[in-house]
């Protein structure tokens, strides 16, 4: 473990998960396709979504060495008898203990995913969709990697959130994002009515997003729970075609409630 | 205004505001930079910072009419009296009364700025770095489109915000962006405690930026406000060359404080 680190790198995947795919350099600036096409190591959300990133990647540029030989190890799943979303959301970022006995061999300060930048060689991160880490996992990584000494950057592309608050229209300047609320229906309305009141008393956009398929059932919620002149923002299939933004109040929503697509990946924005 | 509608396109700028230009497709998406070539019409943070976006566009995608010839509005400035990052988050986002006197001719919905999309004109909003509307102006002219059924399409693009917070390590489930500090340096260390306070409480990483001149005074004002267990991110030059993230406890960074450049842009992170 003499010698330099390697560079931890933060590469962003497109926003088309389970779309039609748009060729990367639509969506991803060419420095990252070149970056990726470097990388023989990396640990990722899911192996099958990223070597198919890989093959986009080599579409434009040839991979350095071919896609079988790379090295993909995946970020452990969320703790047993939780929901991804509750799983995510449950604490810090803090390594998860399963990992310690899933992934070897351990590097010396036992994370074993971030050996191979410790060896000197550079390692990639990539979730599924958008910015690794960011309503995503791989922060426990990062974290690790900055404890470890291992140089962190980040590559420039998109969060869905970051998208969606700017097609908002609402507040800029004070936002949160809440990741993902409870599936218990009544859980999920107090959860709702705290945080319009958290908007109301901080002048603070929320942000949220929930599985597809219950998006419909969330939006729902929404309308329900909100008061009628709280402004809500969707953002239905960022950057793919046919996607839209739309913000009006919510007393306006309840007139002409819009489908949601069941496999559309959705944002959610209010300010009260 | 018979007739379509244009689009509000929300176009994503480099992260390099103040630094040495790098070719824009190393940062953004072929896709934004052919968008931004077609656009007669624009809405912008600074005229000057744009019209230099705009050169770098054509040097990558010849622009469809010259510089010259297209048509260039700027935001209004914050309001008198108070610093731009004050301005910013004084209220929500509703568009400044001095608008309705600075720009003519008014569109029949009292905001001038959209007057050419509401004339069937596609339109670009642009700020001086990354996305538009996000810690940046801008919200209000969004607003004001959803207002009047101009469809909004976000551009995928960078936000400094989402870049800082992926290499940060820190909670990327559970975060918020708070804006400008106060300048007072009382008041600053009251606030600074009231954030540490609420990241405890709400497991929040709370994200904040300031003018890069003021950047090593924040970040004394923040290790001496700030418990020594806080873990506090800084990301200094993101996607430029020499640009650096490193996170660790407030404490580790008191023992070596780093030197931050005055004229780098910067980005605060921190979980208690």
């Amino acid at each position: 473990m003499k010698g330099a680190k390697g560079t931890l790198w933060l590469v962003p995947n497109a926003l088309d998960l389970g779309a039609e795919p748009v060729p990367l350099d639509e969506v991803l600036p060419l420095a990252v396709i070149r970056r990726a096409a470097t990388l023989a190591h990396w640990v990722v959300e899911d192996a099958r979504s990223a070597r198919a990133f890989l093959k986009r990647v080599h579409a434009l540029v040839p991979l350095a060495q071919p896609l079988q030989s790379l090295h993909l190890r995946e970020l452990p799943p969320p703790a047993k008898g939780k929901a991804r979303g509750e799983a995510r959301t449950a604490g810090h970022a803090t390594l998860p203990a399963p990992l310690q006995a899933m992934h070897g061999p351990l590097a010396p300060d036992g994370q074993p995913l971030l050996a191979p930048a410790l060896a000197g060689h550079d390692l990639g991160l990539l979730s599924e969709a958008g910015l690794p880490a960011v309503a995503d996992p791989g922060a426990a990584l990062v974290a690790a990697a900055h404890a470890a000494g291992v140089p962190v950057q980040p590559l420039p592309g998109a969060s869905a959130l970051a998208l969606a608050l700017a097609a908002s229209g609402l507040e800029g300047q004070q936002f949160a994002f809440v990741g993902y609320l409870p599936q218990d229906a009544g859980a999920r309305s107090a959860r709702l009515r705290e945080l319009e009141a958290r908007s109301r008393q901080l002048g603070q956009t929320q942000i949220c997003i929930e599985t597809p398929y219950r998006n419909a059932a969330l939006l729902g919620a929404m309308l329900a729970a909100f008061a009628p002149g709280t402004r809500l923002a969707v953002s239905c299939g960022l950057t793919l075609p046919g996607g839209w933004s739309r913000m009006q109040t919510v007393s306006a929503w309840r007139r002409a409630p819009p489908e949601l697509p069941e496999r559309t990946p959705a944002v959610f924005a209010w300010l009260a």
